[in-house]
């Protein structure tokens, strides 16, 4: 999917909304363990009930994984069940020598056919540029994450006085395009904000963290918007456990249609700025 | 397994090489793609003419996933088949919020049952620390890269004067102990094993890049021994790909031999200081 079909889409359904497929198996409804493929069971019905509130769906991989050949097969499933206008990202966190991170890219954007997987940005360049060299792919690169845990080293002084997640982003944007790369920016650092878009006016953000982890929709949105929206905010846990019973997928809906509102009013205000 | 129980296998058999096992579909020789399942076969032929010569095996993920489900497959049947006394590596680089963490925890220690996975520091602790959550098993932290991109963050220099590399190490170092964590530091940086060894002296560390790479083995041992070994030295494609006829595991195992026995003449010199 280009930039310019991604925001087609978010503007025809005033929604940057990304749901996170975190399918994790001791977290669904009970009444599901009875399916062959209770994974593949519970992300259709999610997706029945909410494919029309986001633009993209984010399967995480540990969650197919932590099942073996099994997991890999639900998440074949869903990825072909998912309808074809939305955006789908791999959030597998991959990066590697670069012989490695090529057959990663294939593994993801030729077997799988996803849009976007997400990489770490610890091994450089050439762990990440295989990524970049798929027409309509997109690499999401690890900037400023959204757990207790980038503080340890995501907000180290470089030389120069910029935080290493900075010193991260303006070195990728050399490799990579607005066109081909985007930056995870948790939702929780929404005093970040500001900042990260002076960085990279014109990249698409992915913002993990609202709902379970607690960020800010508002602000984040307020501060991130750029004149293509320039955002895509997940959520995971907080719209897929939103119900534990036989209504589970209704309940989802309801979490969605709420957040999607709000990102319909957001983007409203942006357009009359 | 234990420290105390690599270290006798690595003086039993006089060797710390661990065997790569990047076993690319596209690289292996011509008459296995009859069998059934050409890359378990491809393993099964490496470690039946290897497995008195290395003292771990690391199937490296990639190679496994660019497959889909059919490659996971061959990686349990491998994963299976490896001998007990071999320690296992996952070489995964992972590394996710803490309850994705814990996930790839239980889906590489409980599900495929190896004995460590390959980590990426970016996202820090709680990223890092699920992983040393399971009894007897190990992360590898990846520190000092082998790779050209190593370059591009891991030699920054932080306020102190460390480079991020250092940093990532001294800080893991307060969340793992010797008996649980090591790190990842390539072969292609032996003007630097010295420092490391100094900065972590009872570690083991995992070095790749010997080989195709071209890493210097006399040079990395003599700096980086400590009084277990404290090595892995790992050789991927130089050795499984050393042929690729008929007579593939042979040649494997004529390269293995070879590093082997250079192995146990610095592993002697060691012994006699």
């Amino acid at each position: 999917m280009t930039r310019a079909e991604l925001f087609t889409q978010i503007q025809h359904k005033q929604s940057y909304l990304c749901i996170g497929l975190d399918s994790d198996i001791t977290k669904i409804p009970k009444h599901l363990l009875e399916y062959d493929d209770p994974i593949f069971e519970f992300n259709k019905q999610i997706i029945d009930a909410t494919h029309d509130l986001c633009v993209a769906y984010k399967p995480n991989l540990a969650f197919y994984e932590a099942q073996g050949v099994k997991g890999w097969q639900s998440l074949e499933k869903t990825i072909h069940y998912i309808p074809k206008e939305h955006f789908i990202i791999a959030d597998a966190k991959r990066g590697d020598i670069g012989n490695t991170s090529t057959l990663y890219a294939k593994a993801f954007f030729e077997t799988l056919n996803v849009d976007a997987v997400t990489v770490a940005p610890y091994m450089g360049e050439d762990s990440v540029k295989p990524f970049l060299n798929f027409e309509n792919k997109w690499v999401i690169l690890l900037a400023l994450t959204s757990n207790v845990g980038s503080n340890n080293f995501q907000f180290l002084l470089q030389g120069n006085g910029q935080p290493l997640y900075e010193k991260v982003m303006r070195t990728a944007m050399e490799w990579g395009s607005a066109e081909e790369l985007m930056f995870v920016i948790g939702a929780t650092h929404p005093e970040k904000m500001q900042e990260i878009r002076a960085i990279a006016p014109d990249y698409f953000l992915l913002v993990p963290g609202i709902g379970a982890q607690g960020g800010e929709l508002e602000k984040i949105s307020r501060y991130g918007f750029n004149d293509h929206c320039g955002l895509l905010v997940n959520s995971s846990r907080g719209i897929i456990f939103a119900g534990n019973d036989a209504d589970f997928a209704e309940k989802a809906r309801e979490v969605a249609l709420e957040v999607q509102q709000e990102m319909a009013k957001l983007l409203n205000e942006k357009m009359k700025e």
